[in-house]
């Protein structure tokens, strides 16, 4: 594994809500971080659906070490905030968070986020 | 409990993701739901913090309650789209997440949230 | 012009803001519109960049109107709300909101929209 | 007027929007800027409102100038991002926005703002 890879995977491990859900580290490449997200009846919202707040953990983390990936050694990301946009019902038997850094400052990283569903 | 209660209470049973979390019902008025959620470290993100999609599981649930409150009966809601500003790492033994309708039409509800932290 | 545009332009022209800062309606096409903006100092922000409220006028409008390219004949459509991130200052001779249809629902059309500068 | 009113008069004088679309400071204390708008046909949507540029562009100025009541003296601020819902359609005879300082940090400082309108 890439120093890249390790450093996202050692915060990701330290990460108690990924394990808590069942998310896993898919993809980091610089700037592009991808996590996996089986669906279960234990992350869904009122109609059986995955809940907004399993989307955006999944999302939230994909982008914060999407951001990581672009900052110096030794720095660290937290987030500041975001906007979702929920475009239809979140079906699927697992789902793809897919973060991408989009522009990289000193003090602030922008990046966007989309959650894929497969059925 | 009043019907309002029930039925705010009975979708809240619904959502496995707020069990799994371990977040509780409680409080319901028109126009305003309060959701509380202890603190763990099954909820973390890399630092030890509550992660912010636990925070945004809970505020998401509290205001769409919340608008559940102002809709008609037989109606249901779903979420659209909310913005979260994370003004400070989430520290505490446990949370309040208060949502509140701000403004309520016939096709979209506007509510506002927040994440109160006890230690 | 095709019927698209003359519906995007028509709309366009009652726009009172839009003679106001003088912005162009530049391109038209079902699904994404670009609108044209040459800097001026009447647009300004204390530091001499274009103002944020402008560049939302034209990103807005630029997102307002590919959504309207997506609408039944007839309809008419308003932004119920929008996020902006300002990456940069924009600092340019001129500018050019592009907006896009990315979801088109029956009550809903959530868009994207960016602002590029020239120089 | 007080340094801090001198100090947002100053940069309120430099920004060429304001002047364009009609805007006057209201109001400054620390923490909380208020500045109004008259309405006319020049700041219209499609369907005579007020547009949604016209009401960021005074939202987003009474937003930074209350972040500046915040900073130490010397110090500049300039928007990275913010969100608007727009509730109900802009319709009066004048507007004022309200600007308040949520949350004030080293780098980053959290404003809410509003529209209000007056018939």
């Amino acid at each position: 594994m890439s120093d890249l890879h390790t450093r996202v995977a050692n915060s990701f491990a330290a990460q108690g809500l990924m394990a808590t859900i069942g998310a896993r580290l898919a993809m980091v490449s610089e700037g592009e971080v991808h996590i996996e997200l089986p669906f279960s009846g234990a992350l869904s919202q009122q109609h059986g659906y995955l809940h907004a707040g399993a989307t955006t953990s999944i999302v939230d983390s994909a982008c914060g070490y999407a951001a990581l990936t672009k900052a110096p050694p030794g720095f660290e990301v937290v987030t500041a905030e975001f906007k979702m946009n929920l475009l239809r019902p979140a079906l699927g038997t697992h789902y793809l968070a897919v973060g991408r850094a989009v522009s990289s400052g000193k003090l602030l990283t922008v990046c966007t986020g989309e959650l894929r569903a497969f059925t």
